[in-house]
């Protein structure tokens, strides 16, 4: 098992929490324009409420070097705390360009884990996979309408939709348990088959709240054995569950109903945290 | 016609050129360490033989920051020469997040184009597209061993490899004109297929020299009625042609070398510039 997963079940353990707080700074949506500053009081606010952050690049990319610099400081932010850093970036490319990715997820940001796109074939993970101590989470069903167009459509001579046959290849290339999946909330048929498919992999599962999965049939469909191994996404519910200048406090509150959520269909599945 | 394929034609006929060069800075290869200042010379040493430059992404981020800021001094640096930018970024995210990502690459970093990933959907493409003006050029068959894991896999009901179904969505996605289509040159039989099934998207096609594509197989597969409309690229082969002080000279040599080889093949297709 992989020192990310070790770490996962422990920071799981320590909060009696499977909720992962998405920090995906949106100006708009903000009640103040100091990204590090906003990030560093919501990881505060909530950190002991969480297994892990997940700052999505795209959010700070889009505000160009000074935004750059804003997740360099959240990451921070978070190891302050001992929390663990998902980095959203859906990276993907071929080997030589993959190794410069990888990199950059695992040594540049100094991130735990990092998803990864798999369209372009197994080659283009090997580089991330090497980073043994890391995690590299794979789509595979995601939460988004879209996810229909190309990962549902069935692959002829398996007969299976594009999302197991994916599973599948990541289930045969983890041989060092380093990997784990990406599926949405908003398809729990979908999550169920990848779990029975991978029965031991972490999951990130974002879309509930603002895309609308079910929390519930998430938790039922996605964890393994013992009640672990997912992680359920959540960002704008959270981070933006005030706009005033409680915001910090707002999102707290909101941390603690998801993960109340959480435990409660966890004690209805007969788990519990010990 | 978007004024991206525009300025892209237009751009091929200044210069009588479809070599587009690669501006992937690796450390261990270069002849110094300043990236900014290697870039700068490369592209003052081939800009006039050039339909276009595409930095990736990959290699300045596994700078960290400084990598970053690198890249934001190498598209001024091309865009002071009046050069496109294709900033070959593979990026794909659910709708929100992608609105993000469209920012980051037409606003933040100002490209002419982008590169871009299929495997979540088409909503994920969206964002990119309402940018009318820019180019977002669509993973389907890349050039790597892995491209077969799954780009190649039959799908669906209509039993075309998953790069067809891309290509063929892409053409209904296509109403503003300004989406474009990246095939490896290591695959000419597929770039040919997309060729037919996308008859005047601009194709970007990366994967001569270092990896073994076909110079000549992918001029004759890939141009559209006209001999225009594909951007080869070729980084390794041009930008590290000398490791000594002769690099940006040497990378000149090698440029030129592949644009008459390029021009050599569209004169016996039977295509002159004019």
């Amino acid at each position: 098992m992989s020192l990310f997963i070790e770490r996962l079940d422990a920071a799981a353990r320590r909060n009696q929490s499977l909720l992962c707080v998405g920090l995906d700074p949106w100006l708009p949506s903000m009640p103040m324009f100091d990204i590090p500053a906003f990030n560093r009081a919501i990881i505060d606010a909530t950190h002991d409420l969480v297994c892990a952050f997940k700052p999505n690049y795209a959010f700070y990319e889009a505000e160009g070097l000074s935004g750059l610099l804003a997740l360099e400081a959240t990451i921070k932010a978070i190891k302050d705390k001992g929390g663990l850093v998902i980095l959203d970036a859906k990276r993907g490319d071929i080997g030589s360009t993959a190794t410069a990715y990888a990199k950059a997820a695992f040594e540049a940001w100094d991130a735990d884990a990092v998803t990864v796109n798999p369209y372009m074939g197994g080659d283009t993970l090997e580089p991330f996979l090497a980073y043994e101590d890391r995690g590299t989470l794979v789509l595979t069903r995601t939460s988004n309408p879209g996810g229909k167009d190309f990962e549902e459509l069935n692959v002829g001579t398996e007969g299976r939709p594009l999302y197991e046959v994916v599973t599948k290849r990541a289930q045969e290339w983890n041989t060092a348990s380093n990997i784990g999946l990406v599926v949405g909330a908003t398809a729990p048929s979908e999550l169920k088959r990848v779990r029975e498919l991978a029965p031991d992999m972490p999951i990130l599962i974002p879309g509930i709240g603002a895309q609308g999965g079910d929390l519930e049939a998430s938790v039922r469909s996605g964890v393994n054995a013992e009640g672990l191994r997912v992680m359920i996404s959540a960002s704008r519910g959270i981070i933006y569950a005030s706009k005033d200048a409680d915001y910090a406090e707002a999102a707290r509150k909101a941390a603690a109903a998801i993960r109340e959520g959480i435990n409660a269909e966890l004690g209805r599945l007969g788990h519990q945290w010990q």
